[in-house]
């Protein structure tokens, strides 16, 4: 028998009517044989309405309250869900976090999974129940209410597939997949039948949209089958899983990933003594900037010119820093340039290929766009772009690397 | 130090700002030198609101499911009331019933309280914290979540109240108080200072508005002293306690009930053989009717007369039902007026003093209304009349037995 995790986002079930459809998709999938465990967000906006009653009545509202105000909304989604499963004759119990229990540290609002029981969730399903349980939440070894932090229902998903062994965690959202870029830009980007892990998560900016990236650390290390489908539509969705070492080859590509909210910051003339990054990055991350990409190349004269990117809400802080720190180190020159837009390929297939890199640049080349930056890992390049290049460069690397749908290729 | 349970209801927490008022209570009495164990009920509508979900997905709604539904209602108002509390520089922690644990049997959306967890409370109030519970709910042995019934939050405090031996259990809702009678039918109407658990019993019908009857029984039960107050004045509401042996002479009235939404029924010439009165309410009570008050008198040979009381809006099927058994046993005669209403004078001063009931007829003699029924109790006696004389006759009894506020008394 198969067992199946079914994780349902907030849109998913954002009303009765929702809850109903959910309802039905899940004893079809019951009818057909498999012993089914159901993971249910919040109904979408009721997060934030209880976030906003929190701030009104506190200013900075105490984490242990906030996370018992809102478990309250997936405990509500969970007894509606099995209500209306009951009402199709289909037995059903809810759970909540607590009641399962998932055992969390006490880090409220982003505690992390220590453990999960099984005994009555196992013995549910031997009784022909499907189990539904309250995504985001868990409870400590004191009984304190915690929640997991933004997308932990995903996270609950998947280590409850962990725990119980599951054959496979379906993630249902309102997307029907993982596709090779976002196809807002590129009109024949491709649906993915498959991805690795380590893809799935250098794709974190693709990625995010459909899945938490946390959520897909927790299935590589665990090595739980994830698949990514659409709660409104039919379809075979997206796979996410291991290195398939039966394929003879892995694709090259699997798709470009792309962000354009980046700025980029240069301090040119770093003397070349030890401690300099740390001297630069310090007071950036104290900050509470999170930089994204970092290159360092040697410049002249014993310098060191360092670049890296921050999101481009944080541009004005991070150059005030950077004035600072340029003068107490005896840099040259700082450099801050806003209008810049980040683009990775990643494929597994890069590893053991080479010629990706040199056939990106001369794409890019052909369409006259300088490159700014290069950074890679093993299976991903990513390159910073002047931003108004940024959806001609996705375009033509997704036809180089012939990543569009063969239909869209054909017209091509 | 005083140990006070305090307890809110729906109205008093229905929005933000009320639950920041309630918090301003709190912390007043808190800082006044008090122990506090805080129970809510949910804002006002909510329960409502998740039971019409609930129809919506399952036409009989499965209890256990529904209970864990209902039971959010309370866990938002606590954590509120917690960070509201902790925003005026007060300490507080909020509990669901599962929690604390308040363990109840199994019997979901009427469970019963066998037995509360102490030692969590009993820690957080050492530690100078403010203790907000979730009222209406509690948790079976096997950790299912239950909730105890309309009106369940007061037995909740009382219930607390009963364990932790506090000093005072003090009900907030929206009157200031137990009243003489209904001020809306009688202008001065007065607040009683005090009355005793068995009186506010017997005043079910006027108690009723203000605590629920089975939270008045329990705190009986357990000796636990009640008050109720307004949430919104200042005052010192209404003692319910034990009656007092130290008071020389308590009241011989502390108040008249009464209820106009009745009808009568009465089955004339029943042989005068055992086993009758079965007859005529076994029928009656299995299909769901409840009957008030019963009378029986000795009739013309060997028969008797049996006349019962119904709410109005069951007279027709109580009507037919005592007209087949009429037939069936040979009775002469069935009679319905649903035209009638029914009075209660109540006091424990009556049990040491004649001559209540002859004034009481008295009373209504001078106003020429005809009494139909006479049923007394120890501390009651109630009537059965025409139900166009109920007004008059509630303010010649408060007038006779000098019930009214002494300003009033004096203008009067």
């Amino acid at each position: 028998m198969t067992l199946l995790v079914q994780k349902y986002g907030g849109t998913s079930v954002g009303s009765i009517e929702r809850i109903q459809v959910v309802a039905e998709k899940v004893a079809a999938s019951a009818k057909a044989g498999n012993q089914l465990v159901v993971v249910l967000s919040a109904m979408s906006g009721v997060t934030n309405k209880l976030l906003g009653w929190a701030h009104q009545v506190q200013v900075e509202p105490s984490v242990r309250e906030l996370d018992v105000l809102l478990a309250t909304g997936e405990q509500t989604t969970v007894a509606l869900l099995a209500m209306a499963l009951e009402e199709l004759g289909c037995p059903a119990r809810s759970y909540t976090g607590g009641q399962v229990k998932i055992l969390t540290d006490g880090a409220h609002t982003k505690a992390r999974i220590i453990d999960i029981e099984q005994d009555s969730i196992r013995q549910d399903l031997e009784n022909g129940k499907i189990v539904v349980v309250a995504g985001f939440q868990g409870v400590t070894e004191t009984g304190d209410i915690t929640t997991l932090g933004r997308g932990g229902s995903d996270t609950t998903a998947v280590a409850l597939a962990a725990a119980l062994k599951a054959d496979e965690c379906q993630i249902f959202t309102d997307v029907d997949g993982v596709y090779t870029t976002d196809p807002r830009v590129v009109e024949n980007a491709r649906r993915l039948d498959y991805v690795t892990f380590e893809e799935m998560l250098e794709m974190s900016s693709l990625g995010a949209k459909v899945l938490q990236i946390r959520s897909v650390e927790f299935a590589s290390k665990y090595n739980v089958p994830l698949r990514v489908l659409s709660s409104f539509e039919e379809g075979p969705g997206t796979f996410i899983g291991p290195e398939d070492e039966t394929m003879m080859e892995m694709p090259l590509i699997s798709g470009i990933a792309f962000t354009s909210d980046e700025a980029k910051l240069s301090i040119l003339g770093v003397p070349d003594i030890p401690g300099m990054a740390h001297k630069v990055f310090g007071p950036i991350s104290a900050a509470g900037i999170e930089v994204d990409v970092i290159v360092q190349n040697i410049g002249n004269d014993q310098t060191n010119d360092i670049t890296f990117t921050v999101q481009r809400k944080d541009t004005a802080k991070a150059a005030k820093i950077l004035q600072t720190i340029a003068k107490e180190i005896n840099a040259e020159e700082v450099q801050v340039d806003d209008k810049v837009a980040k683009l990775s390929l990643v494929g597994v297939g890069m590893r053991s290929h080479a010629g990706i890199a040199s056939r990106m640049f001369e794409t890019l080349a052909n369409e006259s766009i300088n490159i700014q930056l290069i950074t890679t890992s093993e299976i991903k390049i990513s390159i910073v772009i002047e931003e108004k290049y940024l959806e001609l460069a996705v375009r033509a690397l997704h036809d180089a690397f012939e990543l569009g749908s063969s239909g869209a290729q054909t017209k091509a």
